[in-house]
């Protein structure tokens, strides 16, 4: 069982909730009325905060659970941790001025990557040495 | 194996893929060329149905299936299938009014909850009790 | 063990990866400073394209997964690859044309339906049979 990895999983499947609560809250504060998603920047930053973390999800959570079985579960855990913590960051930082994102997108993504090539590298060998 | 689990993720994919499917109809009705994706609040109601559905599609599923795991298959299955109809009020009654697709939010978001706090609990108690 | 598998999983993480990284050389070029994702169609047309294969990713990854592990992982990594060379074609061309991108959306969607409808019919004799 890989119980540090699926506790993550769901921590980070509530930071994705977190976002989009602060969307709904945006939408009421700036007077953007769904279905709208554009016509005020301040709106719009808190918008492509919680986007951004929706792209990132298909390669983290992958990339997280193949480390998980491939490498370390507690490995994989701490990781998605970090990567939480980035993606907290960048969603909070990114609402107050577009150039604030820039060092929780880079703790995110060195996470994700290291997560990704750790899985990777360590499949290839598998399937190279049987 | 989790073969109830199993299906009812394929029925959600196929969910996923009739919302996507309205919004290619709605381009064709409102007049919507790709890429764009505002200009018409209809279509942008069509629209947003879908791309709500890919918001939660990353909470839904790993909820879904650390449910299955930890705590049952076909409990699991059953919130799962509650989840899709919920989704599909939601679509269907946001494409009418933003108004009318809060019965439909509520259904999935309480489907999705049920799902990832019976999980995050029977985790954690795991966890603790070895 | 799911080798094949886990490997084309990566493979589509990268390409999605890819995808977005398309969309910030874009954001330069057609200086579209975030958090605006409109305005300019040609920086639109990629931006779209990363879109789409998020909007697909969640269709994806659990259609590739259950056919791996229900039907063949070998199999599913095969299609795998045809899906994740569609995108790529996908992706591309619509940076060049909306029309560019049928030939690439067709073959994906085809991978992804065998994906998808083998995983289906295989479960559901599974269920049936016992």
């Amino acid at each position: 069982m890989y119980h540090d990895t699926a506790l993550v999983t769901l921590l980070a499947c509530l930071t994705c909730f977190y976002a989009s609560v602060r969307v709904a809250k945006a939408r009421t504060r700036f007077g953007i009325k769904a279905p709208a998603t554009t016509g005020n920047s301040d709106f719009e930053r808190v918008f492509r905060a919680h986007m951004n973390m929706l792209e990132w999800m298909p390669i983290f959570l992958p990339a997280l659970w193949l480390f998980a079985i491939y490498v370390s579960d507690p490995f994989a855990a701490v990781l998605g941790l970090v990567w939480i913590v980035g993606r907290i960051m960048y969603t909070v930082a990114y609402a107050e001025a577009p150039e604030k994102r820039r060092a929780g997108f880079a703790i995110q993504a060195l996470a994700a990557f290291a997560l990704l090539i750790g899985a990777l590298v360590t499949i290839v060998l598998r399937m190279v040495h049987g």
